[in-house]
C-alpha cells in the first residue's frame, strides 16, 4: 500500500486533476491520496491558501468580505466545471465556509486556522468526488475520521503520538481514501494546521501509521536537485539520498522537504518518492534509510542565511570544566537553540539563528556571558550564512575537505567558521551572507561539473 | 628589571655556571636569577632530578639509599670542584638532604616533593655562592622568602593570588638575587612542587610578581621553531609570537613553554623571551601580546595525541533545547574537562584527553548519555590526535583551509574532524594518531617552504 501526496500545483486546476487521477489509476497499490489545496496555475496566480488567508483578513478587520469569499469559490468553481462535477458539491464548499466565518468571527486564531485548512480540505472532497464520478470506489476521509489527532497549538500543530496507533486502521478501509493535508483536530474537536511544509506533513504522517510501503510525494519537479536550481544552470539530479544526507539538506535551506515531515518515516524507515505530476514516468528521487553506494563523494550542497555567531575569549576557558555548559545552559534559559559551538582554545562561538534573538534575548544572553562567565571580551558577528556540503560518501573519501576549501578560496570566499563532526557526513563552512550563493556555486561547480562528466 | 630563567641544561655542570654567570653580568638589567635543576651534560646523561626520584623511590622501598645518595650528591661535588666552591655548600647540601629524608621517611608524597624540589633549591645555592665567588652581590632567596605561596596539593601546587603582592618587596632588594624554580611553599610551611613547566611557571610568576619589563627564558635553542624540530629538517625560526599563538601551540604539543607558565605572565603583559644559553647572541624568540604584523598567515604547526572522541546521534537533536547543555554536564559530573564539541545536524562530538577517563569514568559517561539523553548511537573513537595550525595571519588571509586540507589531501592523511571558531587564529584537524607526524610535515611543507624562500 502506498500513501500518495499531491502538492497544490498538481491540484490547481481541473486538467490536474485528471492527470493525478491517471497517475493514481496507474498503480493500484496508491490507495491513500493526501491533497494539497488548489495551487498556482500560472506565474503570477495566487495559492488558494493565500486567498483564504485574504478572506480571514477581511473577516477580522470587519471589512467588506464578500470579494474575497467570492475569489475563494471561483477557485473551486472552476475546478467543479472543468470536471464536471454536481453543482453540490459546490454548494457544500459554500455552506461550509459561511459555516467556518461564522463560528469563528470573533477568534482570530481559530478562524484563520479553520479558513488556511478548508483549501486542502475541500479539495479533498473534489478528488474523491472526481474519482467517483470516474467509476472508482473513493471516499473523502476527514483527518479526524483518519485519526490525526493533535496538539491545539493553532498554526503549529505536532501530532499526537496515539494517531499512529489509529491510523492502522485506515489498512482496512476499501476503495482510494482521499484525506486532506496540512491539518489535524486537537482533542477539543478544533482544526489545527501544521507549520511549514504542511501537507508533507500529513503525508508523512499517514504513510507512517498505515505503515506503507512507499510514501510518494508528487510535486512538479522530476526530481530533487543537488543544489538550489536557481543557483546553477543544470543541476545534478539526485535518484537516492538517505534520511540523514536529506535532512541536513533540508536543514540548510532545501525547500522540497522539511524536517518535521521527514520525521515520522523515518521512524517507520518508509521510503519517500519524489515524483513529478506532470511528467509522471521520470524516476525521481527516493529517501530513504540506506542507498545504492556510488562514488560521489558529495550529493549536495546547501545553504541559508540567518545565523549570528557570539564569540567569546577568555584564557585557560578549556580549563574551567563547566564552562561549556554554563555556556549553553545561558541560551537555554531564554530558549534559544544553537546550531554549532566551534571553538579553538580560548574561544568558543555558539552559531545561532538570529530570529531567536529578539524581544530583548540578545542584551540578556551576553549580559549574562559577561557576568557570570568572566569572560574578556563577547562580540556578536551578524550576516552569517551556513553552507553545507553534505554526503554519505564524504567520509570514505580523502580530499574533501581540500576540494570544498579549495573551491571557496578560489572564489575569494573567506571561511569564517568550519565544522565537521565524526560523522563525516557534511561539513559546515560560515561565510559572510552576501557570499553565500557564491560560495555554493563555486562548490557546486568542484563538486558535480566533474563527477557529471564522468558518468 | 629582568627576570631570567636558566633551564637545566644551562646549569648542568660548572662550564655551563660560568657561561650562565658571564650572561647575568652582561646586562645590569639581569636582576633574579630563577634556576632549574642540573640537567643533562650529554645523551644518555641522568638529570638530577630524575636521580632525586631514584633516592625517594630508594627510601620508601626502604631498600638500600647510600648508592643513589652518593649519585646524586656526585652531581653537585662535580660542579663545586668545578666551579672551585668553599667544601661547605657541599656539606650543607649533603646535610640539607640527610635531614629530607629523616623528615619525611614516613611520608611518601612529601618526601618526593621535598627531594624532587631539592635539585633545584640546592642549583640555586651553588649558583649564588658562584656568583659571590665572582665578586657580585648576590643572595640565595629562598621561594617562601620570596612569597612564592602556593596550595598544599604535592606535585601539583597551583600559585596563590597573594604570592603576586607579596613578590613586589624583591624589586627593593639590593645586588642578585637567586630563586630556585619547580617549588614553593604552601602554607602550611612544605615544600610543594609545580606540574610540569615547573621551573618556567616559577620564572613566570616571579616576572608577573615583580614587574619585569622582561622575563628571559635560557634554554639550549636559539628560538622556538614553528614545528617540532625533530619532524622536518630546518625548521623555521619564529622571531615573534603573541601570548595566544603560543599559548594554541603549547596546548598542542610544542613543549618549549606550557601554558601554566604562560599565565602569570599573560596578565600582567611582561613579554617572555626565549634564548640560547650556549649562543647568547642570538635574537631569540618574543612572546608577547602583539607582534609586528608580517604576511605569513601560519606561523606554528602543532600535533597532540592521546585524545579520544565520543560520537553520538540523535534524529532532530538540534530542535531539544537543552541537549547540548545536558550532555556537557555528564561530563562536568564526572570532572572531565572537554576540548572541542564539532557538530552535524544530528550528531556531535566531544573530543576530550584519552587520560580522563580512567575509573570507571567512560563506563558511567556512555551510560548517561544512553540513559538520560535517548540517542540512538553513542560510539568512543580512540588513537585520535588533534593537529592544529596557528597564526594570528589566518584571519587575514583567505585559502588557508584550502592549502592546509589541500597538504592533507596529498598525503592521504584522512580528515575526521575539522573545528575552526570565529577567532580564525587556529584551525584544527582530527586525525588518526597514527597519522600525526604525517600531517604535521606535510602542513609545515605547504606553509613555510614557500614562505622561505620568499624571505
Amino acid at each position: 500500500m502506498k500513501v500518495v501526496k499531491f502538492g497544490g500545483s498538481s491540484l490547481a486546476d481541473g486538467g490536474q486533476f485528471k492527470k493525478v487521477t491517471d497517475i493514481i489509476l496507474m498503480d493500484p497499490e496508491r490507495k491513500i491520496i493526501v491533497v494539497s489545496a488548489p495551487g498556482k496555475r500560472y506565474d503570477g496566480d495566487t495559492k488558494t491558501t493565500d486567498l483564504l488567508i485574504q478572506l480571514a483578513d477581511r473577516v477580522t478587520e470587519q471589512g467588506d468580505e464578500q470579494d474575497a469569499f467570492r475569489a475563494v469559490m471561483a477557485r473551486f468553481e472552476t475546478i467543479v466545471t472543468e470536471l464536471k462535477l454536481p453543482a453540490e458539491v459546490l454548494t457544500d464548499i459554500e455552506e461550509h465556509l459561511a459555516r467556518l466565518i461564522e463560528t469563528y468571527r470573533d477568534d482570530a486564531e481559530r478562524l484563520y486556522d479553520g479558513l488556511k485548512a478548508s483549501g486542502e480540505n475541500q479539495n479533498a472532497k473534489l478528488m474523491a468526488a472526481y474519482l467517483q464520478q470516474r467509476g472508482e470506489k473513493a471516499s473523502y476521509v476527514s483527518p479526524d475520521e483518519a485519526g490525526m489527532y493533535v496538539t491545539d497549538d493553532p498554526g503549529n500543530a505536532q501530532i499526537l503520538p496515539e494517531s499512529y496507533e489509529a491510523m492502522k486502521t485506515l489498512r482496512d478501509r476499501e476503495g482510494i481514501l482521499v484525506i486532506p493535508g496540512f491539518f489535524g483536530y486537537s482533542k477539543t474537536g478544533h482544526i489545527v494546521t501544521f507549520p511549514r511544509g504542511g501537507s508533507d506533513i500529513s503525508g508523512s504522517i499517514v504513510a507512517a501509521g498505515v505503515e506503507a510501503s512507499e510514501y510518494e510525494n508528487f510535486t512538479d519537479v522530476d526530481s530533487v536537485y543537488s543544489v538550489n536550481p536557481a543557483l546553477v544552470e543544470t543541476p545534478y539530479e539526485m535518484k537516492e539520498v538517505t534520511y540523514r544526507e536529506m535532512r541536513e539538506l533540508a536543514y540548510s535551506g532545501f525547500s522540497v522537504f522539511h524536517d518535521e515531515a521527514l520525521l515520522p518515516v523515518v521512524k517507520k524507515r518508509v521510503p519517500i518518492v519524489v515524483k513529478n505530476t506532470n511528467h509522471p514516468q521520470a524516476e525521481g528521487t527516493r529517501i530513504m534509510a540506506e542507498r545504492t553506494p556510488d562514488d560521489m563523494p558529495v550529493l549536495g550542497i546547501a545553504s541559508d542565511k540567518g545565523f549570528v555567531s557570539i564569540n567569546l575569549t577568555k584564557y585557560l576557558m578549556n580549563r574551567e570544566v563547566g564552562f561549556g555548559r554554563h555556556l549553553l545552559e545561558i541560551f537555554e534559559a531564554e530558549e534559544v537553540s544553537f546550531e554549532h559551538t566551534p571553538s579553538g582554545i580560548d574561544n568558543m562561538s555558539v552559531i545561532i539563528r538570529e530570529h531567536q534573538l529578539e524581544n530583548g534575548k540578545e542584551e540578556r544572553i551576553i549580559q549574562r556571558i559577561q557576568s557570570e562567565l568572566k569572560v574578556e571580551d563577547v562580540q556578536i558577528e551578524r550576516n552569517l550564512a551556513l553552507v553545507m556540503v553534505v554526503g554519505e560518501g564524504m567520509a570514505r573519501t580523502v580530499g574533501v575537505a581540500s576540494k570544498a576549501a579549495t573551491a571557496l578560496a578560489e572564489a575569494a570566499v573567506n571561511i569564517k567558521m568550519i565544522n565537521q563532526g565524526s560523522s563525516e557526513t557534511s561539513m559546515m563552512f560560515g561565510v559572510d551572507a552576501a557570499k553565500a550563493d557564491l560560495a555554493v556555486q563555486s562548490l557546486y561547480y568542484a563538486f558535480f561539473e566533474k563527477q557529471k562528466t564522468v558518468q
